[in-house]
């Protein structure tokens, strides 16, 4: 395994940490859309695990002396301008990016820490998302879609545009951070259509398993 | 003491439950108007402490035998009413909202708290908030002072509002919930003035404490 520099693995942990932040104000932003208080209640504690997750990381940042903020500040725009472009516009809505939003997200981040060394290898792949939040959303989609069997098209063709604008996000920060790509590189190059195959397979058995299509 | 209903035990809790929820997503809605990373965080982390809070009453009301979607549905409407009439428009207002809001309801539930018995007096007062955020709050609002005097006016004029609406559902929740009343009430009748009074006189201490005037 090559020695990686510092400098990849803040950028990699900015990313990471600015992801929960902003999963968690996104999260905690739809929960409103939720149909009762119990589901409501439910997506606002899927949200306050993430913020224990970005505290973890910012505080690992500081130990390796660099200010968080410095290291989240590349992914502000690329990130911001993902869950700008693919607002909810009701709980199916909601849960459905949670489940696939969540799930693509730590693909993609267990494909880079791959690259690390510990201890960032194993705190990396210790934040990535608690499966009992992807099973809450799976059955809230089944629910959904078994209430209003004409919502299955419409959910599918949702996941659709929230892998894509992912994987077009994803590609804007890999292109602009040198050091993070450098960590997705094996034998000195990105295979970019690999790693894209990887996360959509993945994502496609994903989909199965909560009734959607692909 | 006078033996409190479990209705008005769990009427309480739902309150204090659903106050917890609702301050959770406003504040990280309100994040994105931080004007830095560090300051966004900070504040996402003092919503991120109400939900725990929210977990410990739903867990209570839970083993009190009353779901806590059913314990917290009557405050949906006036404290939804409170945040839609206070939407804050920058840092400076989002700060003074959380410091005057948190401190205010905080105040009113310690009035309350006082008839309950154990272990649900010990669990309320435990769920008032942390100073730490009180001061993070005070010590923001100084900043954004110093920076520019003439904000001072505004902020003062928009506590007083913030004070006014929450004054006014509080006074609503009162007067639909007659459980909640009773706790409220000593030698059998409900001294609004006199509890009125009290919580704006130590507004009042708290403006001054910020630098801000009432």
């Amino acid at each position: 395994m090559p020695l990686v520099s510092a400098f990849a693995v803040a950028d990699l942990l900015g990313l990471v940490a600015f992801g929960e932040l902003l999963a968690f104000e996104r999260m905690a932003g739809d929960a409103r859309l939720a149909p009762d208080l119990r589901r409501r209640a439910a997506l606002n504690e899927m949200a306050a695990a993430e913020i224990a997750n970005y505290r973890r990381l910012a505080d690992r940042l500081t130990a390796l002396g660099v200010p968080p903020e410095d290291a989240m500040a590349p992914y502000v725009e690329p990130l911001q301008a993902y869950h700008d472009s693919t607002e909810p516009r009701d709980w199916a809505e909601v849960v459905t990016k949670a489940y696939v939003g969540d799930a693509i997200t730590d693909d993609f981040v267990r494909e880079i820490a791959d690259a690390l060394e510990e201890p960032d290898r194993a705190l990396v792949l210790d934040v990535l998302h608690d499966s009992r939040y992807a099973e809450f959303a799976a059955a809230e989609i089944r629910v959904a879609v078994a209430d209003d069997p004409r919502l299955a098209g419409r959910l599918s063709m949702w996941a659709r545009r929230l892998v894509g604008e992912a994987l077009s996000q994803a590609g804007r920060v890999a292109a602009e951070q040198a050091t993070l790509t450098a960590l997705i590189a094996r034998d000195g190059r990105v295979d970019v259509p690999g790693l894209f195959g990887r996360l959509t397979a993945a994502h496609t058995a994903r989909m199965a398993a909560a009734g959607l299509n692909n």
